[in-house]
């Protein structure tokens, strides 16, 4: 490791962390060669600390470990298993689920028009496609979009908006069009998050929370506010859990945001009614901007859950809050029956934001130029899918077998966890993800600590290591000290599922023998 | 405008701008519906004031009103022509120029594999659609990639530096897939970029530069150091600017990194050889990390020019400096003969980057999950395109007449820009652009002033108002001052070239008269 401190800079001041001893080493030495080997300018004690702050678990250590594994594999080597289980991400495709064929035939047609004069697509998907094309700069998908979005598809997503909440309107100048649903995240934050000592913004995420929050957070350098979902209760929110939270962050920073994720991730839970009402109650009272992450908002499996907007619920609440409560919803085309996490896309709505805000939002989204085409048309057709009477209406409708097999898969892997001594699991209400708790033998415990690890991460490496299934230790998400978790997608095929359930039960029994 | 000190908050600290005057108005007040409205959590003051500072003039008000003046047209306002012409970005296709049809043969097979089985398609198309078809989780361009890019195609882009680079090696674990250019550099910059007061980052452009980079480094907080090209000898670089103004920035800041753009936009110059050697040279004696933007590497059209990349250079110069300097360089599918913007497709190659920063970019490019899948199966056709023997090779030949058909009108736009009285064109030697610096009246410079507006932008949004032509200020990329400019692309068709041409030149005579 070298140090970067610029001779022909004498106003530079030493990088935190650099430890005095490194102080006045050469700047150039001699090779093996003959050359000179100069210090390098970016180094880990020269770059950015806040980027070195970002951590981000779904595609952290375990991942990286998991892809050599499987590149071992390749390579020959023996193993206890033959392949690597990718259960560590939310990644439909990958898993087996295959496209919806209406949306591919649309964005094939949209990529090579030549096949409009084909014969073999059905005539909705050439309108579609036709209405995409003649939206674009010279017809092409290949040309630039404004920047918001092209002006067809952000109309589509307001009508989608609307008919979702009831009627409640949209307006399609609030509709941005994203790189899925991250960018409209990132970028909200960029908006929000300023400030240095105890003036800087603070933004509340539920712990579990997906890392993508803090990640940011920490990239943007603003202070995570963490306030803990209640897993007794299948992982609600508590109200007086956000008054505490908030309370003890006023201490020591300005809180002006609270993100939710519903349905939950990584814990599955799809909020109730009231308790979104009490969100929305609490967000007015103390003055803080909405950020609701909803894009697994086709996903709810449990009876008797139902998602609600947190839009269409302000709404609900009257003027007082419908006109005041500033709000940003964020959605998505890689999650639902659609799983099209490859193409990007996504939209952001934002509701009572602030005009000159909301004009720096529009500059700050052209600098990226647009959001990728083809994300944007595949967006389109996800709110603007084929109706009654349309030629692929049938079809398309098979997509609902997805959403139902998705149901099943979520009770079994409730179930079948729950048969584990040592593992409790909330019921999957909703989303793609189980977070089972672990009970971690003592002994397992001390060892991943003497190792420098969190203790479900050793857990997990050595799941990994002897099942080739990966997940994501709970750690990476955030858990109340002296818990345990891992997140699991329900993704795999059924029969993929439960094989997959059965290592894991086995392996927990095996771990907890090998560490009693 | 609201303010937003929130009574919860004690400890919160007025914000910067904020006068006086405003503190203490009530935060909530009746409104005619008898319904409390409250003042916002999010406002212009209360918002990120690096934000704030960003400025990005390609889509900037100039657009705005051209975007407003096409609605003007649609609803039927009487103009004094009939179209806005968006010459203001490098946009091919929305200004006409045909896709690559094995490129959209490809997409079209990767987006719906059912035509795999169809005869239509040449056996090249599908055999590329089939490897990387098959390089994709579940066979599907859906599914997420790995963060860095889907490993074929990173091996196809270090095959096709090798072959550019007439060998030099690229190891494909340094090629990174983008989501666009734009990304790259970005998150370069993320790396490099820390600091307060003296020792904040500074990053060396050069003006005039690409909005993107002032836009960024405003946002991220560094210290933009400018070095001027020289108008004079055709927008070449100064290595004596380069040192004063390196020079100067010490004084104030930590400069750490030098950014390139090559051929250059909005100045269209092509970097001979000798200069791109100084610039290494120049960055190795200085410390300073290399950022080449190389996103026109195939558009060079003057006769004695030559694309020559930062990385061949710098391993000619010995290892010295091929072992040392670190570089990041950049490339996109947006211009080029392909002009595929919308598909944000694009990598970055990094350069002796030290171990444990690699090791942080491969981390931080992993929260935002992949860049999008069909713009990375665009950047593999790009580098691995028809070859001779395959079936789509001689049609695909034919995308050497868009160079030509652009070398073209890169001359036409010169002389014709030259034949104007007070406009004077420097040769557009490559990328997609000429930046002619123009003679505005002492009067209209008044005028300007007293309106608030940048001279050049003044001058550009009468030519919009009058012509509908839609160009962008000099000041929105930097010049020199007192110097006046405007970029407009030449991608228009040659006809249409021609008439936008007669137009600004008919417009310029008339305004100078108007004016003088």
């Amino acid at each position: 490791m070298a140090w970067s401190l610029s001779p022909f800079s004498p106003q530079s001041i030493a990088p935190l962390g650099v430890s005095e001893r490194r102080r006045g080493l050469a700047q150039e030495k001699m090779t093996e060669n003959g050359v000179f080997s100069r210090d390098k300018v970016l180094t880990i004690d020269t770059m950015n600390p806040r980027v070195k702050n970002v951590e981000y678990a779904v595609r952290g250590p375990i991942v990286q470990r998991a892809m050599q594994i499987e590149k071992e594999l390749r390579e020959g080597l023996k193993k206890p298993f033959t392949e690597v289980i990718k259960a560590n991400i939310g990644d439909a495709h990958a898993m087996g689920q295959q496209p919806i064929t209406f949306f591919r035939q649309v964005l094939a047609l949209c990529s090579y028009p030549e096949l409009l004069n084909e014969n073999m697509f059905p005539e909705d998907a050439k309108n579609r496609a036709r209405r995409i094309l003649h939206a674009c700069g010279g017809g092409s998908v290949g040309a630039y979009s404004a920047s918001q979005g092209i002006d067809c598809v952000r109309q589509d997503v307001a009508c989608y908006i609307e008919r979702r909440d009831g009627g409640v309107p949209c307006d399609p100048d609030n509709v941005y069009l994203t790189t899925g649903a991250s960018d409209g995240i990132v970028t909200m934050l960029k908006l929000l998050v300023c400030g240095e000592g105890a003036s800087r913004t603070g933004v509340m995420i539920s712990i579990p929370q997906y890392p993508l929050y803090s990640a940011a957070l920490a990239e943007l350098g603003a202070v995570q506010v963490n306030y803990y979902l209640n897993e007794e209760k299948c992982w609600s929110m508590d109200l007086s859990e956000l008054e505490s939270s908030l309370a003890e962050a006023r201490k020591h920073c300005n809180p002006k945001a609270l993100c939710i994720i519903n349905p939950g991730n990584p814990t599955g839970q799809v909020q109730s009614r009231q308790c979104i009402e009490d969100v929305i109650r609490f967000a007015a009272k103390e003055r803080l901007f909405l950020m609701a992450d909803e894009v697994y908002q086709d996903n709810v499996y449990a009876e008797g859950c139902q998602f609600h907007s947190f839009k269409k619920v302000l709404f609900e609440l009257g003027p007082e809050y419908s006109d005041n409560v500033e709000l940003a919803s964020f959605h998505s085309t890689s999650k639902c029956y659609m799983g099209e996490c490859g193409f990007r896309g996504g939209y952001m709505e934002v509701i009572n934001m602030d005009a000159e805000v909301q004009a720096q939002l529009s500059k700050l989204v052209s600098v990226r130029l647009c959001p990728p085409v083809p994300g944007q048309a595949l967006m389109d057709l996800v709110v603007n899918s084929p109706q009654p009477g349309e030629p692929s209406h049938i079809t398309f409708m098979k997509r609902t077998a997805t959403l139902s097999l998705l149901a099943e898969k979520a009770k079994l892997t409730e179930q079948i966890l729950n048969t584990v001594p040592g593992i409790t699991c909330n019921p999957v209400q909703g989303a793609m993800y189980s977070f089972p708790n672990i009970s971690l033998p003592e002994k397992s415990i001390k060892e991943a600590k003497a190792l420098g690890q969190a203790p479900d991460m050793f857990y997990c490496m050595n799941l990994l290591e002897e099942t080739g299934i990966c997940l994501v230790p709970g750690s990476g998400f955030g858990q109340k000290d002296g818990t345990y978790h891992f997140r699991m997608t329900i993704l795999p095929p059924t029969d993929k599922l439960k094989i997959l359930l059965a290592k894991v039960k086995e392996f927990h029994q095996k771990f907890t023998q090998q560490y009693s």
